[in-house]
Order: structure tokens, then C-alpha cells, then sequence
């Protein structure tokens, strides 16, 4: 297994930058050095300093534009007037929590159950993704009577101690949890065999066998259902049914990470794990949620859940609040009216054909993959060993956001997938030849 | 130690009072059970339908008005325009995370560092107190190098995995983390002992030694600065120096968790920890900071947490994001101009005398005690013995919701002691006149 010695490595900034960074820039870093924990990062060797934000474009303090092929969390763009309004309103009127009695968390979860499988039918809310799923490791111990919980060798799944001891992607600083096993990812790049979802079922195998081994009694898997950080791989469709199968054929809970990959961005459907056709016991997610609003939500089978709530007491202060609520509701709401599922896939789809061309002139191109508006594009120093490139990948981001303007990531256990997961309203002809065109002016000044 | 058997079992609505329900209250509950998970709980045998909220004051779905003094999240007042007004307005121009630079995050701090003492110069920001509890932990055991934690028989601190397992008032169906020891609370009701401080400096000896007999090494202790959950046990000022004073000798951390006492509320100081004279070596707070906007904070000694830093990524998608610190901001700015530290002084002392008076004809009031507005009033069924009555504690936050129209809620290990912790613009007069009355008509009510 490899492991970076941070996730926060890829493309971050250090202190040895300063000295080149325009006045104004350094002082803010500065005064970040100064007041803020030392675990902060900022992206970049050149900091961005964002000032506002509009769709998918957002402009720093000197005025510059910029294209955002990052940030899903303003999944509809950013600053939404809709959610902008919703949230207005509704502060105006009453933030409380959920030991009184209200409408919108009723209403939201309706609307929230409509783009949901029937069997996941009681929702629990939360204000982030690791508050999600550290409550779904629990309900799935408690509903399994187990404790072995299996992830994949580069996820990451949270920040609170639970859930960063599932998290390999935090780097090798951060210890993994006794109780917890690692499968590769399903990389299907790399991995030869020819049914990737037999192959990836028996590495689970393998591991629920090893913990049997240790006397662990085997509690469940949790997964990402595009395993954005171990570097996006959504393909080929159905192959996550084997794991699923085996997951429950060994007495476990199924848990699917939605933070990534819900929310419509995959096109394909509005779910990752629906994309997958498979039909998880719980599912989790987050970020995108209030389009910024820390907002997040378990939903569940009802046995599985009443496995936990029958026997420990759970409230969450701001969790499923009235504001929280309303700003998530204004996001499905918006979903809906501006079609941005579908927009994710036809755009999306456009997005990767235009990517897979320029692997005919750019041999650094191993792999494009992705589903909707989630892409993964992965750079390589030699096609057919398919080594990855790390330093290449850091330069183009680099170059990236200093001549093109535009800022994205990277993700994979070597840091040389390119994470293109850009706001949704994402356009279909300026967007893509804008990022594009860049990839292609970029690699070619490599030589690549 | 008692366990009651849920710390939601205090004045929580049940099944079985479905049918006594108006029809409209009853719907809704319904349908919270059809949707939502188990574990939620509502206040009341008929739960309150809230749909507007001023200042001190909220407004059910009927019309009427009820006096809330219970809400602390919402401490500058329900839905101040000051709070909606910056969140909009950062909400209309950008909302990013921390991997950018931007200002407020930068200002906030400094403002918040303006409230505390110099040595706690490093700050982090998350979404939720358990959050920030959680990486408090963490944060105690890199730098002590140990494990064990303190924490008192009836105390919440958060509803992480980690933190749930050092919450006793969660109940006996939660169990407490096998590196977890729990001190009684510094009951200054029942507790004999002439010095209150000295005699809980040697119960968190006792358990630091009882530790090292089962080989856990002390990482630090865990405390609310005014025990909320406790019973609220804010006195005698200064009893938690030697509290420290052992802590640091026995090489741990001490971490004060001023969810419940910070931002103001006890009136003689801004921080409950500031109040009782120590300096802890990390402090966490949460709801009132944002008045309902999600958001948290650690601030640490910069050599505490750098022992986790040097080591352990850590970010928060939400924490400290620029609308979370606009709102947190927005508190603090108001909290100056309308000069609420000193109003609930003040007016916390006002009440409390009100409350005392009470005592004189009421034999049920057992003890009256509490700093700013933060109040614990103590029902007994005898008074020399201090026998704690929590039927008549339970009867009487019932009775101030249905026949008097104030909401508050109960705390202590026997669940009979009223906390009256209203947000801070409380009336001085009209406010107290309302409580006091109806605490005075309802104890007649029943002859005690």
C-alpha cells in the first residue's frame, strides 16, 4: 500500500513560497501563520485570495476571474440567489433545533425520500460529512453487533477521530484505527481482471477473512461511491453489486459515502450508489448539501437504524435546523428547475470526449474517466508501465491556476489524477474550451 | 454515580401522549416518526410547533407568544438583524473553505482573541462543540502523550463518537470510553467540605491515580466551566484553580469547554473559565457563537497544539468559512454595542435574587445558584435532606409551557434542576416578573 505523507502535499502551499509572493498575499499568510493552528493549508505555492464568487467563476482581491473546476460544495454555483433567499427568510423568521416541532425538516426529508430508494426510509441530520458518517460507523456496529469496519487504501471519509481513523488520505501521520482494514481501490485503470467487481469483491473477502483472523468481529464497509480520493472511478457501471453482495453475505452494513459523488453531479443519476444500481443499508453525505450551508444527513434502512436509536440517544444542536433545511430545500429545489442532473451528464460527457482527445498529442494522458461533471485525468510519465506523474500533475495545477486561471486538485494514492469537479451550471462550450484549451497549451509546454 | 436512563427522558414528548395532542401537533409528529430516525426527541408531552422568534421571545403556529428561557444558541436574540444581515450578505458575495485566503477568518480572530488571554494564541474553527470537543481530544492525548481523560458523572460534551463517550448525561445506554474517568460534579449544594476547589482537586487526583493502577496514562481533563449538565455549579469563584493546578502536575491538559458558559453569558467575565480565574491550556466553544449559524472554535496554547499539528492534518470543509466567521463576527459586534455581557450581570443577579425570595415560601426551592444568566433553581422534596424532586421538576416545566408560555428545561444528575438560560436581552423587569411569577403560581399550585 502507499501512503503520501500528507493528503494536504498535493499542491500546498509552503512556507519556503513567502518570499515570492506579491505583499498583500504574504501578509494575509502571515497573519494566517500567526493566529491560526499549524494544521491549516492553503492551496497553491501562490495563494489565492478569493473575493466573490457567481456560477462556476469566482474573482480574487486584484479583480481577476477565475473558472472553478473544483469546489462541488456550491454544487449549483456559487452564491445562489435562490439559496441566498431561502437562507435570508428563514433566519429572519426562526432558527431553532429539533426538539420543538417544524415544518421544514418534514418537508425537506419528503423531498429529500423522493430522490431515494424506498428501503432508505428514516433520515437523521447533522451539520458535516464526518458528523454523518461517524454516526453511520456507529449505527452499523451497533446493527451488526461487529466492530471491523473495511475502506479503501487512499479514502477519506472525516476529521473527527473516528472517521480519521478511516481516512488513509490523511497521510501516514494519521494512524488507522485497529478495527479497521484496507482494500485497494477499484482502480480500473490498473487492475487487469476482467470483471472488476468479482476482483474488488474478493479483496473485501479477503479482508472480512483477515479480520475473522484478528478476532474482529467484521461490522461493515463504508465507500465513496465514485472513490473520489483514491482517484475517481465510477466504471464500469454495476460493478460495486459483487461488493455489496459480499458485504451482507458476511453479516455487514453497507455504508455509501454520497459526499463525492450525490447530489446529481454524476449525471447518470442522482445518487452514486444509484448509478451503481445497488441499494445501500446507509447512506451519508454533505458537502453539497446547502450549497454551503454546513449542512449534512444520514439516511437508512428504518431496522438499521432503530439497531442504534433503540438503544442510545442522538441530538445534534444545528443539525436539521430550520435554516439548514431551507437552504438545503432550495437546493433540490434548484436541481430540479434548472435540470442540472442532466446538464451534469450531457456536459459532463462533452467534458471527457474533449479530454480523451488530447491523449492523441499528449502521451502524458494515461486515463479519462469520470461520471457527469466528476472526472478523473490521470497523468503518467509512461503510457504503457502507466507510471504515475506526480510533478507533472502539481505543475499543471500550478500552471493552471497562475496562466489559466482556473483552480482545480488533484487526487489518487500519487497525487496525479487531476479532480475536475467544477460547480454544476458548468458550460458546455466556453467552460470546456477555456479548461481544455489550457490542459492542452499546458502539456504541451512540458512536452507532454 | 446515578445514570438516569437517558438524558432525554427529562421533559420529552412520548407515544403514548398522541392522542391527548391537538390535531394539528399530532400530524406532525406523526410524521416525524414516519421520517425521521428514532433517536429524535421533542420537549414536552405537547410539543411545541415554533414558527417565529424576537429577542427573547418565540411565537407557536396558534399566535402565541411564549417567554424562551431556555435557547442559549440564539444568546444576542432570535433572528437579530445584525446576524441576518452579514450572513446574507457574505452569502451574496462568496462562501469558500480555508484552502483560500480570505479576511474574515483573519478579523474574526483577532476580535476573539481580543475576549481571552494572551497565551491561548492559536485557533481553529470547525462546524459543531462536539467537533470541536472531539479535536480537543485529540489534541490532549498528542500533547500529553497519554490517553485518559476526565470528565464529570453527568457530563454531555458532544455527540462524536469519541466525545458521546465521555458524556455520561447521555445516559446508561451510552457506554463511557475505557480511557475515560469520571469525577463527581463540585456540587457546592451537597458538597460539605469547606473548600470546594480543594476538595475537587483531590477527587480528580483520585482518578488521575486510578488510572495509572490500571495503566492509563493521564491526558488531561475535560470541563464545562459552569457544569450546565451538571446541575450548573458556578461557585465559589476560583474553586477550579487547584482543579488546574493538579491537572498540570500530573502532566495533563486542561480543556475548558465553554459551549454553555462562553460569549458573555455569565456576566462577571466573557469566558467561564475567565470567571474562576484559570487559564486553560485549550478551549472549545460552539452555539452561541454563530446565534444558530453552525459554527465552532478551538483556541489552544500554540505549543499544545502544535504537538498535534506538527504531526496530524486536520480541515473542516464548513469551519471557518467567510459566512460562519461574518456570523460569528456579527455576535461579537453585537454583543459590544448592545453591551450584553454586562446586561446579563446585571440582570442575572436581579433574577436570581427574585428566585431566592422564592425560598421563603416555597420549601421545595432547594438551592438558587448561577452567574449572569445562567441560572440553576434546585427543587427538593426536603429540605434538609436535600432530597432532589425531579417528578416536581418535570411538573413544573410542563406547567410553564402550558399555562404560563415559557419554555426552559431541566439538568443535573437527578434531572431537578431548572436551567434558566435565556437568551441574553432578557428583560430585566417584564422578563423576570413573567418567570418569577409563574415559578411562584406553580409551586402554590402544588403547595410546595
Amino acid at each position: 500500500m502507499s501512503r503520501r505523507s500528507t493528503i494536504m502535499d498535493t499542491n500546498s502551499y509552503r512556507p519556503e513560497y513567502a518570499e515570492a509572493l506579491p505583499e498583500e498575499t504574504r501578509l494575509l499568510t502571515q497573519k494566517r501563520e500567526e493566529l491560526l493552528g499549524g494544521a491549516y493549508r492553503l492551496f497553491y505555492r501562490d495563494p489565492v485570495h478569493l473575493v466573490r464568487g457567481r456560477g462556476q467563476y469566482v474573482w480574487d482581491a486584484a479583480g481577476q476571474k477565475y473558472l472553478d473546476v473544483y469546489n462541488n460544495v456550491v454544487s449549483i454555483g456559487h452564491c445562489h440567489p435562490a439559496v441566498v433567499e431561502a437562507v435570508t427568510k428563514q433566519m429572519s423568521e426562526l432558527n431553532t433545533h429539533t426538539r420543538y416541532l417544524h415544518e421544514n425538516i418534514l418537508d425537506y426529508t419528503e423531498a429529500l425520500m423522493r430522490t431515494l430508494p424506498p428501503e432508505l426510509d428514516k433520515a437523521m441530520y447533522m451539520c458535516t460529512g464526518s458528523e454523518a458518517n461517524d454516526l453511520a460507523i456507529r449505527v452499523a456496529q451497533q446493527a451488526s453487533g461487529g466492530t471491523g469496519i473495511i475502506v479503501t487504501e487512499e479514502a477519506y471519509h472525516g476529521t473527527s477521530a473516528l472517521t480519521s481513523g478511516m481516512s488513509p488520505a490523511l497521510g501516514s501521520g494519521q494512524p488507522i484505527a485497529d478495527f479497521v482494514r484496507l482494500v485497494p481501490a477499484p482502480d480500473s485503470y490498473r487492475v487487469t481482471d476482467a470483471d472488476l467487481g468479482t476482483w474488488f469483491a474478493a479483496r473485501v473477502q479477503d479482508v472480512i477473512d483477515d479480520m475473522a483472523r484478528n478476532g474482529i468481529v467484521f461490522a461493515g464497509m463504508l465507500a465513496d461511491s465514485i472513490f473520489s480520493s483514491d482517484g475517481v472511478f465510477p466504471d464500469p457501471v454495476g460493478f460495486l453489486a459483487p461488493v455489496l453482495e459480499t458485504v451482507h453475505r458476511n453479516g455487514g452494513i453497507y455504508i455509501a459515502d454520497e459526499v463525492q459523488p450525490g447530489f446529481a453531479r454524476t449525471g447518470d443519476a442522482f445518487w452514486g450508489f444509484a448509478r451503481q444500481g445497488i441499494v445501500p443499508d446507509i447512506m451519508t453525505t454533505g458537502k453539497p448539501m446547502g450549497n454551503g450551508f454546513p449542512t449534512s444527513a444520514l439516511v437508512a434502512k428504518g431496522d438499521v437504524l432503530a439497531a442504534f436509536s433503540d438503544r442510545l440517544p442522538y441530538f445534534n444542536t444545528f443539525g436539521g435546523n430550520p435554516v439548514a433545511m431551507a437552504a438545503a430545500q432550495a437546493v433540490l429545489r434548484v436541481m430540479d428547475e434548472e435540470g442540472l442532473q442532466e446538464h451534469a451528464r450531457v456536459t459532463g460527457a462533452k467534458l471527457k470526449a474533449s479530454l480523451e482527445e488530447l491523449a492523441a498529442t499528449h502521451p502524458s494522458v494515461g486515463d479519462v474517466r469520470g461520471a457527469g461533471l466528476f472526472i478523473g485525468f490521470e497523468l503518467v510519465s509512461d503510457r504503457d508501465g502507466k507510471t504515475p506523474d506526480q510533478q507533472l500533475a502539481l505543475n499543471v495545477i500550478e500552471e493552471l491556476r497562475e496562466h489559466h486561471h482556473i483552480l482545480t486538485s488533484v487526487a489518487g494514492s500519487h497525487g496525479n489524477v487531476l479532480k475536475l469537479r467544477p460547480p454544476l451550471p458548468f458550460n458546455d462550450t466556453t467552460d470546456i474550451d477555456w479548461l481544455v484549451g489550457a490542459l492542452d497549451e499546458t502539456l504541451s509546454g512540458y512536452g507532454v
